[in-house]
């Protein structure tokens, strides 16, 4: 008889439910996506859709109707009837018994929640301090995927070090991003972060920090930075969906300019939330 | 109010189960372990639980009782009453709304499958095709993780291409390890392998192999190779603990010597199966 055992219980298989067979937990074999809303609206939500339709197509789950996904997307939100939400969903390639190859024609699994967004006043005020950490992740990066556990390290080796966030350094000395955030530098009236290159995760925050820094009248220079130029560096901040801006004050031991959030990175939180009313 | 969304229905978040919200699924944030049965006898049992408590340590999970899940395993085999089964088990850190940090005191989630092995007697007889594929897995391989869609990536092009097995090479151009097997060649009486640095996972087969080659009196030197170098050799296999030693009779394009299993090979397969009675 094929069982399955959950703790110390031991469950027949043909009474679990599909989800202890779904390949995203057995391989992280899916891909996901994160929105946000600001007061009632959903922020870029065509630009998240497509990044998940490349997601989707670049690990070869076929089959799903993006503008079914919208829908739900939608559906959920105005159900939630929360104002200011992150909307996380993922899709993974479908439940089945655990096996490398799986049939083609297996139906994914869409998972979706809506939950209210933390305030994040202080953060944005204050900054947050941040710690390097080496990029163990696999070499797909640009792949918004379930295989997270270089990323989680990582952080939770920041945190242990009373820092909000782990920026990864990769084999040759440059950084990357950071574990769930896209990592900038302010240097006189200059802005510059990683180029989008194979293991770089195409923020959208990015965009849309880069498109505000044009309009505050920062040059944008993409290219990579080492953690010595990082700490040598005028203003910090680091990106993404859920917080967009967050001024980073300290990096490793290292205060950044009079350890308070720098003036070009509020100009730039400004200009970012004229975009999200 | 915090919605969930599975397909396409919305369902409170309070009615799920908490498997919806396990970080494996999240973050691939857990290891887990295979170890298979011969004739009613788990092999090599001690060994794998050596594994999985390194890799429990590796990656922070603290608080799991290794001598409860080894009573678990064997109560499951004795359950499920199959004689050559192979037990798949895994530990996650536990179920949490999704966040990349978590409470320390998180209780883990364990989840098992007993399940029997199908025939491999084809492919033992008359050996399997490989196909090489770029190494994007993460930099932590030696920690046997949820963490597997390079894997899966690997393998499923590898089957697109008529073979059985991807074979990974690292950006230096050698040779790692199988998708899911460790890869072994055998030159005149000399039988090489990767080295288990910090990129291998350290396979139970692959010492069980090693042995099996002192025992028939072939030199083991640990050490990579290249593509080139695999596809000239006399023989070559791959080892995993579901199928332990299958012949690899064509290497990308090439047969390997006269495209049947290597005497050697067949020798190891007999000297190995020595262990498992």
């Amino acid at each position: 008889m094929q069982i399955a055992m959950i703790q110390d219980k031991i469950v027949p298989v043909e009474e679990l439910e599909a989800v202890y067979f779904d390949r995203g937990i057995f391989f992280g074999d899916g891909v996901y996506e994160m929105v946000r809303s600001y007061d009632g609206k959903i922020f870029a939500l065509e630009e998240h859709m497509q990044r998940f339709a490349n997601s989707l197509t670049a690990i070869g789950i076929t089959g799903v109707n993006i503008e079914q996904i919208r829908c739900r997307v939608r559906k959920a939100f105005d159900a939630a009837g929360i104002s200011n939400a992150k909307i996380y969903f993922h899709i993974t390639r479908g439940s089945a018994p655990r096996n490398h190859v799986c049939d083609a024609d297996l139906q994914p699994n869409f998972f979706l929640t809506v939950t209210e967004l933390e305030d994040n006043l202080e953060t944005k005020t204050n900054g947050i301090a941040v710690s390097t950490y080496p990029d163990y992740r696999w070499k797909r990066c640009e792949i918004k995927s379930l295989n997270l556990l270089a990323n989680v390290l990582a952080r939770q080796e920041a945190v242990n070090k009373g820092s909000a966030e782990a920026i990864l350094v990769d084999e040759k000395g440059f950084i990357t991003e950071g574990a769930s955030s896209a990592f900038f530098a302010i240097f006189g009236r200059t802005l510059q972060t990683a180029a989008l290159t194979v293991n770089i995760l195409p923020s959208i925050t990015r965009k849309f920090v880069i498109r505000a820094g044009q309009n505050i009248g920062l040059k944008t220079v993409e290219k990579s930075l080492t953690p010595q130029q990082a700490s040598d560096t005028d203003e910090l901040f680091i990106a993404s969906t859920t917080n967009d801006i967050i001024p980073v004050v300290r990096f490793d031991e290292k205060l950044i300019g009079d350890g308070k959030p720098g003036k070009y990175t509020k100009l730039l939180i400004q200009e970012f939330h004229s975009f999200t009313v």
